[in-house]
């Protein structure tokens, strides 16, 4: 038998639990080793095998490459004790996120993986306060980058003139290089008028959202106290939202601020009995 | 009590049964009408509840107006008679397929709903070949749109100075427009010797996969015998496809071409309650 273990490189989607894949759920619950960082929820965790070993690798929001490096090696030092490791990131790991360089680092050293998407929130952020990232009449396609830029390079990355053509922009990370995002779109000839939206935590208590224009969203953000994680998304699409929003929000009202994590993982086994 | 039932518009994701979200799949057990079109899974389909009233309401690739219109009716006529349904989506429900106008045609009726976000095959597919959409070093941003024109006002929406210009564009039903696709990126100025995959059905048996140029997928892609649903993407970022294509593909080798659906509906729904 092969001692060499397995890593999973799981979208643990938006957060909310429900949101999860049955297959996220089901590696979650057999794994033997939970390495996941500061993105991913509470309720999200509850969800794992209580006797795997958990091991958090947070990063800071300035991205330290050696980080990075830590886990990379944690992941293979892991899989090379045999173990069934299940690897966390927030959304779908193929977007944003260096899914992709933690996927080229295991094939490096020889460990068998696999990768299993998830729902990203640069949808399920629009779509949960009523805003379709796509449009059959406002918006023929959609584009979107991170505004977390860790280096000034790849900000140099970004070819504004061609987002600012874009029907629809989503920025992911949008909260701290809003202001920056916005005046080099309305530079590129962006209509300073159109339509943004400033979403924090969709699917997940405290959820806010801030509508304002291109022009305006980056300030009207901070002053209503928008934190990171938050979805940016600049489109005629955002119009949406005020017939949309008033839509029944399950997902959203199920989970009180309050909530009880051991009480709503038991909850959640329960629903997944039925 | 309120006599009206409600509707939920439930992201299906690529197909395959384990790529639900736990919502969708407690969605499905408890409804008591599935509406459902020809680009759901029998697989997905086989874990709904088996009382439920199943309509089909498939669409011809022309997408007839009409058609639509009687999803829209049949949505309403069924809530009004006090039923949960399940309006599903392939995909996510509010990425193409015109899940926004049939949340409108409820909101305008009176119709409670809600939408529930699934695993979108723009990013699925190309992660289940080893391709993620963004990279590091090779793609800061990602855009998507649709190849299905329903009218030629639909192609003449996108602006393709700007999408020659993304790191990585991904073309939903990619197959039938791909040569104008590639020739109108080219004359926008993208190189025409920039890697493309067509990719047929990923996490489904009868994936296929071609890579070629972006000159030559759609030639190639015919010639290999690629059929609709597939997704073109186009990007540096396909070069991962030769190194991240040897990972382990549980979700790939777990549905053989052979599988009998009911038994498997049996199976996944024991591996539900571990």
């Amino acid at each position: 038998m092969n001692e060499i273990g397995m890593v999973y490189l799981v979208g643990a989607g938006p957060g909310h639990p429900e949101l999860l894949t049955v297959k996220a759920v089901n590696l979650l619950r057999k794994a033997d080793v939970i390495v996941y960082d500061r993105l991913i929820q509470e309720e999200v965790l509850a969800l794992g095998n209580p006797a795997a070993e958990w091991i958090y690798m947070g990063k800071s929001a300035c991205g330290h490459a050696s980080r990075q490096q830590e886990i990379h090696e944690m992941l293979v030092r892991k899989a090379r004790e045999g173990k069934t490791v299940v690897r966390l990131k927030g959304g779908d790991p193929f977007l944003f996120g260096r899914g992709a360089e933690e996927a080229e680092y295991l094939i490096d050293h020889g460990i068998p993986f696999d990768v299993i998407p998830g729902v990203t929130s640069a949808l399920s952020a629009p779509l949960g306060v009523g805003i379709p990232v796509t449009h059959r009449e406002m918006a023929s396609g959609v584009a979107i980058v991170t505004g977390h830029f860790s280096t000034e390079e790849n900000e140099q990355a970004l070819d504004f003139s061609a987002l600012s053509r874009m029907p629809t922009l989503i920025v992911l990370m949008g909260v701290h290089t809003a202001a920056t995002i916005s005046q080099r779109l309305i530079e590129a000839g962006r209509d300073p008028s159109t339509p943004a939206a400033m979403i924090q935590t969709a699917f997940w208590p405290g959820e806010k959202t801030v509508i304002a224009t291109l022009a305006t969203i980056a300030e009207e953000a901070a002053r209503q106290g928008v934190k990171a994680p938050a979805t940016l998304v600049i489109g005629e699409v955002v119009r949406m939202h005020d017939k949309l929003k008033v839509a029944a929000h399950e997902l959203q009202n199920g989970l009180p601020e309050s909530v009880c994590t051991e009480q709503r993982a038991s909850e959640l086994a329960v629903t997944l009995t039925h």
